[in-house]
C-alpha cells in the first residue's frame, strides 16, 4: 500500500536569481547566486547539505552532477542531474522529496538552472536528438495549433488570449526579479508582431537565463531553522508523461494536455483535494504561451473544459481574483530558462505562502500549486505546497 | 537522524539485452527488449509499474521521460531521466530506491540504455557542453596518465595491467550476452595496437550498444512474486561527485579516484561493512580501462593502496579467486553503452546472488558490489546487493 508524500517534506528556504538576459553570468554563476540565497534563507551552511539535485535540460548548460558540484565545491557528496524537458527542475525537486521522505537524508538541496543566451552566433547546437519534438517544428508553431483549434471549437479569438499576457505583465511589473517589468495593454498584444499565427509576440514567453534553489528537510527539523514558524509543507508531488510527439498523433485533440490532466488528478488525490477551484488558493501555471495557461487552467480543474476563455476574461485569475494564476508574472515576464522554471515556481509559491511576496502578494494563501508542462504537452509536473 | 536504505528495497526481477554492435536495434528497441525481460523475470505486467526511471547520458539516445514512455507506451505515469555521466544508470536506480523506501510507490521500473553506434558518418554530435571533461582530451588519454603515473610510482608495467583484460576476457567468453566472447593471452594484450600509451587496444573497453532493466519493490511485496524465495535486497546505495575536471587540477595525484573512495566509504557505512575484502563476496567494477579496475580495487578497499598490481596478479580477482571482480567480463567484454552499464552491473550482481550465472557463477554469493565511475573520476556510484 503506497503512501502519499503529504506533510512529510518541508521547504526550509528558497533562493532565486533575477531572470533575464544575463550576459555577465554563466550557469555556474547563476547556480551559486541562487543556492547561496537559499542557504541564507534557510539558515543553513553548505556543510549541512547531504545530497543535491539539479534540473538542467540542455547539455551546454551542464551535464551530470559535476555541473552542480563544481560551482559549489560540493565535493564528495551525491549530486544528481535530472532532465525532463521543461519539468526538469520540478522533477529534480520530486526526486529530492523522495530521499527526505525515505529518511535517507536530513537536509538536501534542489536547484534548477538554464543558460540559454550567449551560446554563440550559430544558435543552439544540434544535440543529435532523434525525438521529433526537438526537431522539425518550433514551440510557437506547436502551441499555435492548439490556439487555432480552440478558436474553431469554442469561438475564442486573439482577444480571449490577450487577457493572459495583460494580467501577467501587470503582475510581473511588480516583481523585482522578473525579466520584463512593464504593464501592457490589450492593444499592445493585438498589435504585436506575429510569431506563429495566431500567437503574437506577447502570447509567447521569452528565452531568458536564470536559476532558483530550495533547501528541503523533514518538518521536525525545519522547526529548528530560520523558518521555524513559517516553513512550508509539500502536500503533493506528481509527474505524468505522455508521448514526446502528441501533436503528430491523429488522436491528439489540441484542446488540452493529458499530461496535465493526469498529473493534476494524482496531485489532488495525494493532497486530498476534491474541489481544486475552491481549495487551491493560488497557482503558478506554465504559461509558455497564452493559450497554454488557459488550457492548463481547464486541465487543472480550475474551471470546466471549454470555459477557460471566460474564466480568464472574468478576472478570476488576477492577483485579487478568486484563484490568482501566475501572481509572479509567470513565464511571460520571467522567460523560461528551462531547468530553472520549475524551481522558480516553487520559490514563488513558497514566498506567497509565507506572505513574503511584497507588491504581488495574494490574500488567500493556504495552498499553492505549481505546474510545469514540458515538450509539446509531453511531460507535466504538479506540486502542491501548503502552510504547516 | 538519517536512516540507511539497507534492506528496505528489493530487486524483484532483471533483464538485459545482448551488448554489442546492434545495428538493427535503436534505443527504443533495446529498452523494450530489456524491460520486458525484466517484467517476465519479476512476474509483473506493465500495469503493475507505478513509476519509472531511465539512465541515459547522450541526448541523441533520448531526452526526458518520453524516451522511456514512448517505446513502452508507459503513458500517464511518472518517467524520469537521470543523467550522471557513466553512473547514469546506477543513479537512476538510486533515485528509484528512494521512492520505494519512502513508500510512495509499490513497484517501479529502472532501466539504462545507450545507443552510441549508428550515429552517422560524422561521429558524435557536439553537445555544446562547456565542461572540459567533454572537450579537449579523449578518455583513453586521460586514463593513460593514471597508468603512466602508477608505472613511475609503483614500478607497474604493461604486464601488470594485462592481468585485467586476460581475466575479463576469460570470464566474458562464457557470458552469452557479452559483446566480445573470446579468450585472449597476455601476449595478445602486449602486442595489441597502442591507443594512448601505455594503454593498448585490450586495455580499453569498447563502444557498444545495450540496455538493462530492473523491477524494484519492497521486501514484503517481493515475497508475492516470481522470486519470492530468492529476491535480492539493496544493502547500500552511494553516490559521490567530485570535480568534472580532476585531471586538470595540480592536486590530483593520478593514483586513485576520490569519488570511488568517498562512495565506497558511504556504501560500507550504510551496509555495516567494516572489512570489505572479507565481507564482499564478488564485485562488478568499472573497468573502462585496465588501470581503472586496478585503482578502483584499491579505492574500494579490496586491497591496500599501491598493492593493486600484486592483487590482480595473484589471481584473487578471478571467478574462483578470493574476491572475484567482473565475473561477467566487465566493460572489457560488454563495452560501455554509458547509461546502460550501471543497470547491467546490477543485473549481473542479482543473477550471481541468485546462483543464475550459468558458466561464470561465483561460489561465495552473499554480498555483491556494483561500481560505476564516470567522467575522468568525477562521479562514482557504489551499490551493494545481498541475499535476503
Amino acid at each position: 500500500m503506497s503512501e502519499s508524500i503529504k506533510d512529510r517534506v518541508a521547504v526550509m528556504g528558497v533562493g532565486c536569481t533575477k531572470f533575464g538576459e544575463l550576459w555577465e553570468k554563466d550557469a555556474e554563476d547563476l547556480l551559486v547566486d541562487a543556492v547561496y540565497a537559499a542557504y541564507e534563507d534557510a539558515g543553513v551552511t553548505q556543510d549541512d547539505i547531504e545530497a543535491a539535485w539539479v534540473g538542467i535540460m540542455y547539455p551546454f548548460t551542464g551535464m551530470a552532477g559535476v555541473s552542480l558540484a563544481d560551482p559549489l565545491k560540493l565535493y564528495g557528496k551525491p549530486n544528481t542531474r535530472v532532465e525532463n524537458f521543461c519539468a526538469s527542475g520540478m522533477d529534480a525537486f520530486r526526486n529530492a522529496c523522495f530521499s527526505i521522505a525515505a529518511g535517507v537524508y536530513d537536509i538536501v538541496l534542489v536547484c534548477g538552472v538554464e543558460k540559454i543566451l550567449d551560446q554563440g552566433s550559430r544558435g543552439l547546437p544540434d544535440l543529435g536528438s532523434s525525438q521529433p519534438v526537438m526537431g522539425d517544428i518550433s514551440a510557437p508553431a506547436m502551441f499555435a495549433l492548439a490556439a487555432t483549434r480552440c478558436f474553431s471549437e469554442y469561438g475564442w479569438n486573439k482577444e480571449t488570449l490577450a487577457h493572459v499576457p495583460v494580467k501577467n505583465h501587470h503582475n510581473g511589473a511588480k516583481h523585482p526579479k522578473a525579466h520584463f517589468r512593464k504593464e501592457i495593454t490589450k492593444d499592445d498584444v493585438l498589435n504585436a508582431p506575429m510569431i506563429a499565427a495566431p500567437l503574437g509576440r506577447y502570447d509567447c514567453c521569452a528565452v531568458s537565463d536564470g536559476a532558483a534553489a530550495l533547501v528541503l528537510s523533514r518538518p521536525d527539523l525545519a522547526k529548528k531553522f530560520n523558518h521555524k514558524d513559517d516553513y512550508v509543507l509539500v502536500k503533493a508531488n506528481a509527474l505524468a508523461v505522455h508521448t514526446g510527439a502528441p501533436m503528430y498523433k491523429p488522436s491528439f485533440n489540441y484542446i488540452g494536455f493529458p499530461a496535465t490532466q493526469d498529473a493534476a488528478k494524482s496531485a489532488y488525490e495525494q493532497a486530498g483535494i476534491s474541489n481544486p477551484r475552491k481549495e487551491i488558493s493560488f497557482a503558478e501555471v506554465h504559461d509558455c504561451f497564452s493559450i497554454t495557461e488557459i488550457l492548463n487552467c481547464e486541465d487543472l480543474q480550475f474551471c470546466r473544459k471549454a470555459e477557460g476563455g471566460d474564466f480568464v476574461a472574468s478576472g478570476a485569475t488576477a492577483v485579487d481574483g478568486e484563484l490568482p494564476v501566475n501572481p509572479s508574472g509567470g513565464l511571460k515576464c520571467f522567460g523560461h530558462p528551462i531547468g530553472a522554471t520549475g524551481c522558480r515556481m516553487l520559490y514563488e509559491v513558497t514566498k506567497q505562502l509565507q506572505g513574503r511576496a511584497d507588491g504581488y502578494q495574494v490574500k488567500n494563501r493556504e495552498l499553492g500549486l505549481a505546474h510545469n508542462l514540458g515538450g509539446p504537452g509531453s511531460v507535466c509536473s504538479v506540486t502542491i505546497l501548503g502552510q504547516h
